[in-house]
C-alpha cells in the first residue's frame, strides 16, 4: 500500500474556502508533503499527486467536483464523526477506505446532551425570560433522576450520551439501524424501523446518528405526533435527519414540548427561518462537540492514523462505507 | 416523651400567609389535631396547647414574635435544609430538638448544579443571545470533565453534588468548617477558615453551606479576588454567605466570569438589583432543589418522624443548634 523509502507520499488537505491549515498538522510535514486546498482549482491541483486526502470542510461539494484529478488516492480522512458529505458515488464504489475522527467528540457531545436536558427539566428556557423582565417567580421544576430517554444512534457518540445519562439517572434505551439485545450502555436498542412504535415512550429523545439513507427524513410529522406532548428533541447529530419544516409545526402546535438543536438542513440557519423563534428552543451553531483544542485534537488523530498507513499497518476508524459510519464491531 | 393514649396530640403548622396547609398532610389528620397557622394571630392560637410545630415558610420572622405562647412545645420541624429561620435565640437555648428536611432536595439540588455548570462550559447564556439576535455564531466552548469544583458545604446536600459532579468527569474538592480527610465523594475537604488559600485552585465555586455565624458573609471581596477570572459561582445555599454587593462588583469588574444564583440576601430579589442584568449570570427563585411533588415529599417525611415521636422512638434528621445543621455523624 506505502513505503518508507522513496520519496514523502503527498496528502492533500481540504479546508472551508479561506481557511488555512488545522493547529497541530505541523508533525505531518516533516513525513509528508502536505498540499493545502480550498476551493476547486487547488483541490485538483493537489488531488493529482495526493495519495492520502484529509477533508475538514463537511460542508464541502467541491470533492464531486474534482474527483476526476483523483487519480492516485489510496485514502481519505474526514476529520469529522459524519462522512455524509465525503460519502459521495465516487467514493462509495471504490476501493479506498475512508476514515473519520470517531472519538473525538463523544465526550463533549455527551456534556452538552446532558446540559440541554437539565436545562430542560429545570426550566432555564423560562428562567433567562424572567430574568430580562426582572420578575421573581417561583416554580416547582422536573427531576433528572427517573426520566427515560432514547438515544437514536448506538455508535460511540451514542454510548457515550448513554453513559452520562445513566450517571445522571435516566433511564436509557438506544435505536439502531437493527434491533440488539441491551447491554451496559442501553437497556434496550430497538430498530430505528419500529421508530414510531416506541418514541412515545420517551420523555427525551436525542438525535446521535449518522446521516444515512436510512436515517434521511426519520423524524417527520408521524414521528413527533407519535411522540409524548411532554418530550424534548435533541439533535446533535445531523440536521437532515429531521424534516424541518414538520418540527417547526409540532413546536408550534405543541405536539412536543421543546428542542435543542445544534444541526440543522441549512447551515447556517437562515437569519429568516422560524426556527429561530419557535417556543422552547434553544439552537447552537453545528458545535456541539467543538471544544477548546479540537482541531489540534482532530490533527494529532489523524496524524497517528497517517503513521500507522506509511508504515503498512491497519488503519483504525475504517467507514463501513455502504451503512455510512464506522460499525460496531471495530470497537 | 408522648404517649400513644390519650387524646391526640397537637401539632401546629406555620405556612406564609394566605398559604393552604401543604399537601400530603392528610394521614397526619388521623393521629394529631392540626392547626394552621399563617400569621401572628393564629400562630400565638395555636402555639397554645402544641406539642409540635412544622414551619414551612422559611423567610418567617413570626416566631420569635409568638414564642411567649409555646409552653408546651416539644418539638419543632421545619421542612427545608437550611434551618436558619428557625433557630431564634429562645430555640437554641432551649431543650427542643429541631429537625429539618434533610434529605429531600439533594438530588435536585445536585441536577441544578450540573444545569449550572454544563450551561456555563457551553456557553449557552451567549447562545441564548445569539438566538435572539438571530445570529449563527460558532464558538468553541469547554469541557466540563478534568475541570475543579469546589463545594463549599460539605453535607448531605453538598456530597449529592460531589457524586453527580464526579459522575460528570469533574475533580471535586470540599469545604467544611473544620479541615477533615478526603474520602469517597471528596478529594480534598479544606476548612472554610482557608478559603482565601484554595479558592484560587479551582473552575467552579458552588456555595451548599447553611448559613451560620461561620459562613455568613463568607463570600466578600476578598474571595471573589482570591478566585480565578475565569471561574463561575453557583449558589444554591443562602443568600447572606455571599456579599451581594461585592459580588455586584466582582462580576461587573471581571474578577470572575459569571454566577447562578438561586438564594439571595433578599428574596424576592427587587426588580431594580443590579443582579437581574450582571453579566454571565443566571438566576432564578430559590428553587432549585423544588421539584414537582416537593411539598407532600416533605408532608411525608414530617409524618414518618412524626410517627416516630409519638411513638417514643428518637427523631431523625436532628439540628445541631449550636451548629445550625445536621451534625455528619447522623448519617
Amino acid at each position: 500500500m506505502s513505503s518508507t523509502h522513496g520519496p514523502d507520499p503527498v496528502v492533500a488537505v481540504l479546508t472551508a474556502e479561506g481557511e488555512p491549515l488545522p493547529p497541530g498538522l505541523e508533525p505531518l510535514f516533516e513525513i509528508a508533503q502536505v498540499r493545502h486546498a480550498d476551493d476547486l482549482t487547488s483541490l485538483r491541483g493537489a488531488l493529482t499527486d495526493a495519495r492520502v486526502l484529509m477533508v475538514t470542510d463537511f460542508r464541502t461539494g467541491l470533492l464531486d467536483e474534482a474527483w476526476s484529478s483523483a487519480e492516485h488516492l489510496e485514502w481519505i480522512h474526514a476529520t469529522s464523526a459524519g462522512v455524509d458529505a465525503v460519502l459521495i458515488e465516487p467514493v462509495r464504489n471504490s476501493d479506498i477506505p475512508v476514515t473519520n475522527a470517531r472519538g473525538i467528540f463523544d465526550r463533549t457531545i455527551a456534556e452538552y446532551v446532558i446540559g440541554a436536558i437539565t436545562l430542560f427539566a429545570k426550566d432555564f428556557l423560562r428562567s433567562f425570560d424572567l430574568q430580562r423582565e426582572r420578575r421573581w417567580q417561583h416554580r416547582d421544576t422536573e427531576r433528572v433522576a427517573g426520566q427515560r430517554v432514547l438515544v437514536v444512534g448506538a455508535g460511540s457518540i451514542g454510548r457515550q450520551i448513554a453513559r452520562l445519562c445513566r450517571a445522571m439517572g435516566l433511564n436509557v434505551d438506544g435505536m439502531a439501524s437493527r434491533e440488539r439485545p441491551g447491554d451496559d450502555d442501553f437497556g434496550s436498542i430497538h430498530a430505528s424501523g419500529g421508530l414510531l412504535e416506541v418514541v412515545g415512550d420517551y420523555d427525551f429523545v436525542v438525535i446521535a446518528a449518522p446521516l444515512t439513507e436510512g436515517t434521511r427524513g426519520l423524524f417527520d410529522r408521524r414521528a413527533f405526533r407519535a411522540m409524548q406532548r411532554s418530550a424534548r428533541l435533541i439533535n446533535i447529530g445531523r440536521g437532515p435527519i429531521v424534516v424541518t419544516d414538520d418540527l417547526v409545526t409540532a413546536l408550534g402546535d405543541g405536539s412536543i414540548a421543546g428542542a435543542a438543536l445544534d444541526v440543522f438542513e441549512e447551515e447556517p440557519l437562515p437569519p429568516d427561518h422560524p426556527l429561530w423563534t419557535a417556543p422552547n428552543t434553544m439552537l447552537t451553531a453545528h458545535m456541539a462537540g467543538d471544544f477548546i483544542g479540537w482541531k489540534a485534537a482532530l490533527s494529532e488523530q489523524f496524524i497517528a492514523n497517517f503513521s500507522r498507513w506509511r508504515d503498512g499497518q491497519a488503519l483504525f476508524n475504517i467507514v463501513d462505507k455502504q451503512r455510512g459510519y464506522v460499525p460496531p464491531d471495530q470497537e
